[in-house]
């Protein structure tokens, strides 16, 4: 139940938030994601100060949401502006209201201390926003706490095994990496040459022959992994066509239990065609599901034997890295949290 | 998981009660209702003391049930009469059983101590039997404490936001009330002069106009809200024309988070109108439920945030006399227990 | 949760072991029961030392095991063969292994110390193996530990009520038995002289008049109960016509609250009569199933009255004994586990 709470977490996809107000549970808090008439969206502590039904069953009016039990009015900063037959309004009729900011079609909350909540900090993702490329996105929920999905996104060994219909090959779990932490990030590389293409390259690629193939794995801090992946070809006939791609990775836990998994596949070919991105998401989604059976149950299995520890191979350097770093980070938390 | 036990519950309605045993939990305690053949209702322990399954699974036997595992037979008063396969029975072969009375279309049960069970107790609900008034009747079942729902029948103020398309109107929430406590009962009451009617007023009632409105209602502990709620035109071409109606809610608590609602619609008016019936039970239901929806998930977040109190507003003046009625009845009863 | 381990259990039917494995949770640990492409049957801990995944999820590949996740290999003994894109293999890339042994169609596991898994020690099940009998087997899961299901097993006096449309007659519950514990096995028998036959046996039996009836139920430890059961007409009609029937019950603890029941009703007539093993599976698995309702609901009330005894009557004599030597062999367990 321990989260990082110095960061921008994505609440959802900027498209989720709209007049209608949304439920969603983000660090283990209740959050009510709404969007103003004029068109400002906010984030608030979903529990009504008065009988503490959720603020998600109200509606919004103007820049304000109502209550839908007793009609209670708050504007976006979480201040009680109405209470239905009564003029005065006590001073404890307030809601938290999170900061939100929206970028790089994201929504992102801070969940900690608002006065450090500086937007210079939401991590770039030029990707979803630029011409040059061409976005398949979606959401998977897991029944896991995020860092069992870091591992997974870490150590892309698994694909050779799980992802085999999608974007798996022998090869991948057979060629050593380069894993490295450069200040606040972990890299792991890995370089396949004259190898054969994956299924879903194939087929977005058009790779025909053999390819080179490289994956480029940058883990930040709580919870995000951006993959530089793509492949050239080595068949003299395809002339070094090359591929360049990014599956973008922000995760967000919804308790210790449960996780959010927004994540954008990135193109920089075939920007306009419509029927690639939807093959990609098909694609995509198959193999998250994929993981998701896996881990949820990894989950249950590393609840039902707190004293069975795993057993790190030589491919888990980075997932080690990563966790020593969200220990760290943890550590420091704690420590400045007793130093208030 | 605090409950006044001396107190009749209802344990349901009378028709519910046949010759086919009916499993029910009241004050989380497992109770078995049949009805003898010569047509006495019983309530016992749903416990057979020989292997601990369901009395409920068994079958009436004339003025006896019979335990559906291995025969076992009880008479009304929770006394084995009968072991198959031997002629002795041991005297800790018994279940406990309830008193139980039926009156005003209830069967009616007593869970505390039975020398207390004193009949004249049960409340008097005329407009039940009464050939001036008919009845619509239904039951809800919620996933909350007993007491989120007095609060809800109490401040009636919600009605203007929960309940829009039935019973309630802007006027409910605008308008201020009296509250008293008298004796032990809780009454508060709302006047609203030259108002809309509400929609099901205006179906029901055939208002064409404006209309005067009260509602005045009642609470008993434990768990007893009478709602005396009317209207009389104040347009001239209606000549006065005024209807009557009682809302009688008979709350049985059937664990410490979940409760049994049993409600009576009565009206003074279109007596023998059986669509008008249909309509005000199929209105009613579709309000209890809106509220339903609202405070199972209250429960939830009370249950998730212990140490967050509400914040009472000036509506809510009855419900905290009511809160604090039962406080005092639960002190006096741990008291009296104490005593013995 | 306290097992005896110092047995042989069955982990399902042989038939149900094939190169796909399958996951079973045993005496609450979960397994993964598999066969080799050789044919040898494997019993493994379902959990990957790697990144504990359940090994269910994996593939066999000869007479190995490879895990779905990340590829490690593992042969039948349950060590570590290859871990992909490494040459070596840390010592403690193990699963623990299960003794297996398959006899009488039953997949035998033994989840004690596998020294002392001395394959002499599994129980004779001739029935299920001979030309002179024909078997109708099934399985049925109950939601409640596996002693409740000896008790409705070791007292027949229940078929009388619960099993009326198939095994059950009133002279069952009627008929008092002889009980005695004989070294490892209690005996409960029952003779039923110029009875009516159950309506299993008129149809099974074509018995048209009374007959004869015996009941010789066999438990020993922990969890088997073999049923000698049969008719003889005593109609001269029908000229001292005769049918003998084993009833096997082979019961295996799934979790402290769920239990595996393998049943095998053995026949020596009609041996040929497909139809008639397939009447016979449906009319078991019905009366199985009116058992489940009864017992599941019983192992609640369990649950939910710790202090409360269940009353035993005349009949259950056999169920004491049987609960006394579980209790005396877990003592004895206890202890030799303190000696160690």
């Amino acid at each position: 139940m321990n989260f990082l709470t110095g960061f921008w977490y994505a609440a959802g996809w900027s498209s989720e938030i709209t007049t209608r107000p949304l439920a969603r549970r983000i660090l283990d808090q209740p959050v009510v994601l709404y969007r103003t008439e004029g068109g400002q969206a906010v984030a608030l502590d979903d529990c009504c100060p008065h009988r503490m039904v959720p603020l998600s069953y109200g509606t919004v009016e103007g820049e304000s949401l109502r209550c839908g039990y007793h009609g209670l009015r708050f504007d976006c900063a979480g201040r009680c502006v109405e209470v239905p037959g009564q003029t005065s309004i006590p001073p404890r009729a307030r809601v938290r209201a999170w900061p939100l900011v929206e970028r790089w079609q994201f929504a992102w909350v801070w969940m900690g201390n608002p006065e450090a909540a500086d937007p210079a900090l939401i991590p770039d993702l030029p990707w979803l926003d630029s011409p040059q490329w061409t976005c398949a996105t979606g959401c998977v929920t897991y029944a896991c706490n995020y860092v069992l999905l870091l591992d997974n996104l870490i150590d892309l060994s698994h694909t050779s095994f799980v992802h085999r219909s999608t974007i798996g090959t022998d090869a991948v779990a057979r060629t050593p990496v380069k894993t490295a932490a450069e200040g606040d990030c972990v890299r792991v590389e890995r370089e396949m040459h004259d190898t054969e293409p994956s299924r879903l390259y194939q087929k977005a690629g058009d790779f025909k022959g053999r390819v080179d193939r490289w994956q480029r794995i940058d883990y930040w801090p709580p919870s995000r992994v951006v993959i530089d992946a793509g492949a050239v070809s080595v068949d003299p006939a395809e002339d070094g066509r090359r591929i360049n791609t990014r599956v973008i990775n922000i995760i967000t836990p919804e308790t210790s239990r449960s996780t959010f998994h927004f994540w954008a596949f990135a193109r920089d070919f075939k920007l306009d065609d419509r029927s690639m991105t939807d093959f990609i998401g098909d694609s995509l989604l198959v193999t998250f599901n994929e993981d998701r059976v896996l881990i949820d149950h990894q989950q249950r299995m590393l609840d039902e034997r707190p004293q069975q520890r795993m057993l790190d191979n030589s491919a888990d350097l980075g997932v080690v890295l990563a966790r020593r770093m969200i220990d760290r980070l943890l550590r420091d938390q704690a420590a400045a949290s007793g130093a208030d």
